[in-house]
């Protein structure tokens, strides 16, 4: 009997009418003769209630007292969902993270996980149990309660799957699939049927939401089939893994774009004073998270460095800079605040160097004036003003043919 | 440095501003030398919103996945008690019950403590930590998470109190200590210095509900001073303790009483049909709560047997015997709703046999009736109509010289 690792986030468990519904989703597969881990997060916004009241008494609480605190929130909901589950006639053990084995480093706020211990989900599964897992959390080797930072969930879930040697790792969340671009924003974005890992690593990081870049590395590295699905409706979703067969034809994938962007530019006199590992060092440590970062050297004496950064690490980085301006030896900075990425993602990027032109041909030809551009082997993303970010987006998603199901390189570019 | 174990309950925690009051206190007790370990239960209603979530889902949860659920309050409590007692400057430990060594027997629900493992706290203690342990919760030998049933709290604190010597175990709660009687309703009552655990045993399963008679047997058979007192003033509260000092010549330390009293009486023809096991066995199968007990065994053929029970166990109890009327021989039954318990309790009773007498006389000269009457070593308790409760409660209290500071026996029974 194979096994199905389930996951479900907290907006799939925030009420207890969704509570009925995921239990109800898991005694489909059950009944389907499947073995099944769950996985839960917290109830939907329960993790940001738990914050506000640490914020009450201190801005700045103790990461151990923290992890202490949020991971009551996972816990809350697998005694919920093995409620819901046996009231339904299904036999169930739920386990929080320490209790499912989940062995972690010694960090708190953002460990990994470095070992799973499976003897008692064994056990558990051995006697036809449904095995309710709290995700988000686990333990150091010395009883310590730790959480895996954002996505942990997702992590918990593909680490189990890896482990058990799940056939599949199901993401169930509140929308259908991976798309090529967000629906919200996008008319014509559409369900992918699959994507490859590495093209679910650029998207996630570039915001797609439905599924956190680590664990989708975890899986990446164990070859663990994932899919991200409805967890409401019994349709197939996306699936995700290392040969994509169905649209392998497909270029371009798909298209993130993100707001609040402020670009950051440093200028030295000459380039022999610059000392780009100290700059990313130190805003490192104050936990500044840069993002394109574009340095041309050149011959002339004055020389410049640009960053980007996400808008509220802003105040932060002005201040790391002005105060390390001597040791930095920079001569001056400037910063533009108001800006969106726009990126375009798909492996086939690979063997078709032409894409980045093409991009850059389609913002052109619409008048958008990109700010910065970074480039990866599978993703190209260019900097442009906040307000033109939809434009941008919508005109690459349309010319890169994913609005159409099929696409083949080079066949429905069209002049915009 | 000698050690206090400090115990802080629901009402103590309920808001931030409390737990932050809470965390004063017990830099308080540091700031005087004290090492300290504090047991913290939920914030206020959560345990009570916790089972409105699961009674949502079944009528009837698993008790194991409500141990999993509730034990998650205190969790949260002891993570904000740490996060304000750090911001305060003080160094601090939060444990779960697991963590904290608390091992119990492996019954959800209402588990008894076995053994408290005590390497990690001394471990800490010894690095001058505030200890917080989370009340209420233990562990099984295999690692099941269990709940120690009502008054757990309490319970945890004189177990942590017994496991490291501690000098003394504060209840620190929203009353400043134990009264002679309910002030909300005994104008004149008034806080005891003191009060001996046995008495302390009565009151408390009398229903004053500022400690769980669970926590007083511990203490007793472990000879550690409790003391009740507020958790908002540093005031002295109760001292409960085994040789009573301050006032050992009170022959009656307090007037305690109930509603919600119901009585049962069963008829037998003869008393050779009568089986008094059989039917208390069968009620508590059935987790009906039997109080008094009475059964006058007569030289005439029919005979009877009356005993009290709470109110809401009526249905049970006459569906039980209803259902088992032949099994149980008995010819006809009655039951009379609408009753109260009235009791007085005090070690000097036992030298004193005077006193039940006494109490009779100062009921009758009120004109009350008694229905029922019990008594032990140290406590006498008479059912009377409920509209009467506080009516001989209050001539108890003044007759007994309760209402004085302090009472010799003999001295101040007036004529009401």
């Amino acid at each position: 009997m194979d096994l199905l690792v389930m996951k479900f986030g907290g907006s799939s468990v925030s009420t207890i009418a969704k509570i009925n519904r995921t239990a109800e989703k898991i005694m489909d597969a059950k009944n389907n003769g499947h073995r099944v881990i769950a996985v839960v997060s917290a109830m939907g916004k329960t993790t940001d209630q738990l914050v506000s009241l640490a914020n009450e008494l201190s801005e700045s609480p103790n990461k151990r007292d923290m992890d202490m605190l949020l991971s009551t929130g996972e816990q809350v909901t697998i005694s919920l969902l093995s409620i819901a589950l046996r009231e339904k006639g299904c036999k169930t053990v739920s386990y929080t993270g320490w209790q499912a084995g989940i062995l972690t480093e010694n960090i708190h706020g953002n460990a990994r996980i470095i070992d799973v211990r499976k003897q008692k989900i064994a056990e558990q599964l051995a006697l036809d149990k449904v095995v309710i897992v709290a995700g988000f959390q686990g333990m150091t080797e010395d009883g310590e309660i730790t959480t895996l930072g954002r996505g942990g969930s997702d992590t918990t879930a593909v680490a189990l799957a890896a482990a058990f040697k799940a056939s599949k790792c199901l993401i169930c969340t509140d929308v259908p699939g991976v798309f090529t671009s967000d629906p919200r924003y996008i008319e014509k974005a559409r369900k992918l049927d699959s994507v490859s890992y590495d093209e679910m690593l650029e998207l996630a990081n570039l915001g797609a939401s439905v599924l956190h870049p680590r664990a989708v590395e975890f899986a990446k590295n164990y070859l663990i089939p994932l899919e991200v699905c409805s967890s409401m409706e019994n349709i197939p979703g996306t699936l995700i893994e290392e040969e994509v067969s169905m649209e392998k034809n497909l270029v371009v994938r798909g298209v993130a774009f993100e707001e609040d962007i402020t670009r950051i530019s440093v200028f030295w006199k000459s380039h022999k004073s610059m000392n780009l590992a100290s700059i990313f060092s130190m805003l490192a440590a104050h936990h500044v998270n840069v993002d394109i970062i574009i340095q041309s050297l050149t011959n002339h004496d004055r020389t410049n460095l640009s960053f980007s950064i996400k808008n509220n690490d802003l105040k932060e980085t002005l201040q790391v800079l002005e105060e390390n301006k001597a040791l930095l030896g920079f001569e001056e900075m400037e910063f533009e605040t108001g800006l969106a990425k726009v990126s375009i993602v798909g492996s086939g990027m690979i063997s078709n160097p032409g894409v980045a032109a093409e991009m850059f041909q389609i913002i052109d030809r619409n008048h958008i004036q990109m700010k910065m551009v970074s480039t990866s082997e599978i993703k190209i993303s260019a900097v442009v003003e906040a307000n033109e970010m939809l434009k941008a987006a919508n005109v690459l998603h349309e010319a890169f043919g994913l609005s159409n199901k099929i696409y083949e390189k080079g066949l429905s570019i069209q002049p915009s």
